[in-house]
């Protein structure tokens, strides 16, 4: 809602959307991982994750919790990238499930998200991350909530 | 096993084990997260997270992904803690599900994990994350592996 | 609320709590899995399965959709057993996760469940099944929704 | 393996990959409930669950459980069917998450699952759940062992 208790029109509902892969990119944790936005559409969002040193088990493959922190990110863009500015921003993941099916075999991280519902407060995000062969890496349910 | 294929003592199971926490320090991610273990008991262990702004959401509050990063770790301490080495070293999380409960009001983050139970090379944890001020933050169910 | 929007007392949310078993009993699916309540205090609750040949695998092992299906109720209940009859009253799993540790060696399944936190219009549960010996078979976290 | 400790041949894993459904359908708790297995391809499997009042809450919507034990069993089906015999036939769900997106709004529940990915002991599967008018109702992330 806007200040005065009223309800944004559909530029502002896009303005707000459009606003948060800065918001996010500017969080200190996400600055520190440099996760860049490839895609950005209503319930559909891509990221990548340059490959570093750091981000890995033994410098090669990318650290399960790494693994992790980029699907939580990418559902929860996916999660904000169609939301109702009216509902309000209060948000935070509610759950969770990660399948870690491969180890990365190189390259960069990939991550795509759709969101499959969203039903009054909470958003239900599917997560895919694969390594930079097309090698799906690990698969997440998550549950979001926006209030 | 051995080398020469025999099965370990006890002492060199026990020395086996008691090195991991040093071994899981030095890998490139754990070392930049400065995970700091402090209690390896078999089948229990705890850690603790010492609170920097690069591991926030915002200045104030672990981001998510750090929260089940440390989480994915500790429970595989927990694995690692009792590990019989004669079935081998492969390691990775299979599965794991988290509920994040609270945002964190401070300090650092405090982690144990439990195993639950042992079946042939598969291995059942369980974790809850809390905060300095001992508000749980997270609860988690890993599913691990060791082969 | 009072069908008059006026808030409940402390002796109408007590009556509301306690008639929630009685109607689970009653619902078709409950009703023919024959579930009993064994404990039903604030927030912590102990079901029983008595044993029969149909909720099983071969006849003796409980098949585990049985399992994960007792745990969903019974991770309910603990969310009914204190809920806060003011938030409303249509409810719903949100997510749930399931670790199956142990196949049952017979007898009753038994189940505990405890609320871990409420958060407005969620309840976080924490479920453990056992068999009659007091064997562990499975552990859950599941999202409740009452609002 | 065969009975000497031969290997299989590709008619003989076929022929036992084959009778799985009908083994299946003869165990006491999918006997009871009724399950129908509509295609059974290698590592893709859809079900079908015909209504029946037992299996509801309400006489309408089906019980959050008894779509649980569909996604348990319609991933395990997936894990079969395109399973090496030669590793051995001791099956079990190590760890399932569902998400409860939807209730249904009746007819039949169909299900399908894939597999992800074949590890050595351990299959990952996805599966989806949804009632007669194509809504989705639930998602589940499966690992399923069999050796």
């Amino acid at each position: 809602m806007t200040p005065d208790g009223g309800r944004l029109n559909e530029a502002e509902q896009q303005q707000r959307r459009a606003a948060i892969p800065g918001i996010f990119a500017q969080t200190p944790f996400l600055a520190w991982l440099g996760l860049e936005v490839e895609r950005y559409e209503p319930d559909a969002v891509a990221t990548r994750l340059p490959f570093r040193v750091e981000l890995s088990n033994d410098g090669k493959t990318y650290h399960g919790g790494v693994i992790g922190a980029v699907i939580d990110t990418t559902g929860a863009l996916a999660a904000w990238s169609n939301h109702d500015f009216d509902r309000g921003t209060r948000a935070s993941t509610v759950s969770m499930a990660l399948q870690y099916v491969a180890a990365s075999s190189g390259g960069d991280l990939l991550c795509t998200a759709k969101t499959v519902r969203r039903v009054r407060e909470l958003i239900f995000t599917e997560i895919t991350a694969s390594d930079g062969t097309g090698r799906v890496l690990a698969h997440g349910l998550q549950t979001y909530r926006i209030a």
